[in-house]
């Protein structure tokens, strides 16, 4: 698939991607709906208004792009509407286009409703009800269970039953770009001390993917698993930032808190699912096969999970970027649908803008793992990135006021995430 | 204070309450903001439209009671707008009024806004953005970690030293009434074995507080525990239902999950700070006085809790009602200013809206504790209540089928809550 419009090389929104937000331009500087194509933003309240979807009667006189100022209309119309939209918005766009009189021919219209992405900004594409954080990434589990309780007992009895979750901290999730002070909170020094108030000595950063789920689900009832894809609208790339000091004593017994929700960033672009139908791969194996699993969790579909290309960088306060780590989000033991029927299977309402977090994905090797906890053996041995500019030597067990972290994440050509990037900024006094 | 309406002996919202709710009504089925007086809802939205508050100019031609479907807007006005509105509420329906003309006097308004609480429907009171579950009934943390890992080790080292808490679910919380279907989930019947999936066979009530918030923190910073108050609006009792065999399985690493979230219920009137103010008491005594607490907890004022009188009550499938537990929300360790400072510490932003739970409170005896987990030991000893009606005996270990759980608390003459109700029913097949 080609478009009449260029796409640069290497761009992660080309024509088989289309990928929602939320954007404010300076002509129209209240929050609305805008696919990415290219190095282009396209403005769906302009294309919407100016007769763009005369060709897609359904959405013709819609609402959903020219009355909202997040993607939760559009995302609950459904994913048989989201993939008439997406379609129709390839066919505009392409180089055959049966509609050149919507886009192609029609300079003016261009001119008021594409944007270079430089020139917009971005915003929180839904209105998030509850964000739900897993802890999927079973290599990621295992470091960690390794790094406190030794490899025979990394993973907890229930890991390979369930995927393990907690309900994380809506008001705190961010929109790529969005700076992250520094938490102070309460840090156990010496075993068996009094805590310290103090700035995080371990701050951290957690490589994860967000699912946005485009539909209700009825209290007391349960979504199926083989159902539970008409539940998602589409991913994000996910930092869930971390203060490792704070949690390692605040955790027992009811799990993180406050070491968590003081910032989650989210990549602003939403890509559909349908768009990420042809990366489809296999979770992770079980270490006794699929017998452990419970009914409610086995998955007709093998292919669940998706192999997304992830990246890390890690921008330093001096200019110098380095990548920390590369993975795939095959490294996950569980798929999205999974997460939803366990989700409900107690009775659990899920809600069209619910996001859900996979918990950091890492592979096995040390280039491969998705957090400094992880890397730097929980503060016992620096990550070192190299000499950077300056002379600066560039080597972190935990990230460093002003330094930037920078995940990435694209699955083949024009299919990309884009990024989310967040800098530290110093804590408060 | 009397009023010129008549209220009722005993009735929980006296003249010196005013508590706030959301109902909606035969005459007017859309959901609108109201306050309960004895025996009757004073529709607001009707009352404002009808010239109710000529006498407050601020208040005229505000639609903070008649635009909106939830008392978020109010809420979001602060302190003394809640003071300015329920003092004048207070003075139109004082005996000696100073409006005379505005209520007491004018039968045609009173016909039109004055409604039996039995006639009306309650709903949720705000829209809940994030939902916090702290630990802060010292007792029950206490008695439950006793059940677990006896009384030396009870508490776990962190727990005089911050209030424990976890992010709950906001789409589970629903208003008293509605019912709850007992959850199916993951048990591990055995140890070492595989768990099943079956209904919920240890299904419990926990007697808590709920604080609805009423003003947005930024990002980044933290509330101070002396300025804390502003940010609350008012109070409400809670039952946080819980799937004790589900969570039991589930809570190791990350803290409970889906034997929590499949449902909160909380009643539907709150009862704003300052009719509480009466109320006040210090909390418990920590073991080494308040030397252990971090400067950002430690509070001037030492009645910073509330002496609420909390009852809970059975209602069989058979039609007895029996009071299983009496304690006092004195029982709390910590206050929701504290809450407030702490959840804050790390920068997490905080909102109208948001909602905190204390945790379960119960006392120290077996007449006064707050969940069946505490009173049955785990299921160990079934509390006996009596022998009820068509010879049913009734003891509990654990919730069953039909069983009414009642909340009620009642602070002094005319200030109370009312009270919390929720059925359960039968799991689903």
């Amino acid at each position: 698939m080609t478009s009449w419009l260029q796409i640069p090389t290497g761009s992660h929104f080309g024509l088989s991607n289309i990928p929602f937000g939320i954007i404010t331009t300076p002509a129209y500087p209240s929050p609305h709906p805008a696919i990415a194509i290219g190095a282009h933003a396209l403005d769906l309240h302009i294309f919407t208004l100016s007769g763009g979807f005369t060709a897609l009667p359904e959405f013709t006189s819609s609402h959903v792009f020219t009355s909202h100022s997040t993607l939760n209309e559009f995302a609950a119309l459904g994913r048989p509407a989201h993939r008439l939209v997406r379609e129709y918005l390839q066919s505009v766009l392409a180089e055959d286009t049966p509609h050149p009189e919507v886009l192609k021919d029609n300079e003016a219209l261009q001119k008021s409703c594409l944007f270079l992405l430089d020139d917009v900004t971005m915003h929180l594409p839904l209105q998030i009800g509850d964000y739900t954080d897993f802890y999927a990434g079973r290599h990621h589990a295992f470091n960690v269970g390794t790094l406190f309780r030794g490899p025979a007992n990394a993973l907890q009895p229930n890991y390979e039953h369930m995927p393990i979750g907690y309900h994380g901290r809506a008001s705190s999730v961010v929109v790529s770009g969005t700076p992250v002070v520094r938490p102070r909170g309460q840090v156990l020094e010496k075993p068996g001390g009094a805590p310290v108030v103090k700035p995080c000595g371990k701050l951290d950063f957690e490589l994860e993917l967000g699912a946005f789920l485009c539909r209700d689900s009825t209290m007391g009832e349960s979504v199926e698993v083989g159902e539970a894809a008409e539940w998602l609208f589409g991913v994000v790339l996910l930092n869930d930032w971390s203060a490792r000091d704070v949690q390692a004593w605040e955790y027992v017994p009811l799990g993180p808190f406050t070491s968590k929700s003081f910032a989650t960033s989210i990549s602003p672009w939403v890509v559909l699912m349908d768009a990420l139908e042809p990366f489809r791969t296999a979770p992770l194996q079980r270490s006794d096969g699929a017998a452990l699993l419970s009914q409610y969790l086995q998955e007709a579909e093998k292919n669940s999970v998706y192999d997304i290309n992830l990246e890390i960088l890690l921008n330093t306060p001096k200019g110098s970027t380095y990548t920390i780590s590369k993975t795939s989000s095959r490294n996950l033991l569980y798929s999205f649908p999974q997460m939803i029927a366990h989700h409900t299977i107690t009775g659990c309402p899920m809600r069209t803008g619910d996001l859900l977090g996979t918990g950091t994905i890492s592979g096995t090797e040390r280039e491969s793992l998705g957090s400094l906890l992880e890397a730097s053996r929980n503060g016992a041995e620096a990550v070192v990135l190299g000499d950077g500019n300056d002379g600066e030597k560039v080597e972190r067990c935990w990230l460093e006021d002003g330094d930037e972290v920078i995940l990435k994440g694209v699955c083949g050509e024009g299919v990309g995430f884009g990024e989310v990037r967040g800098v530290v900024r110093p804590a408060r006094s």
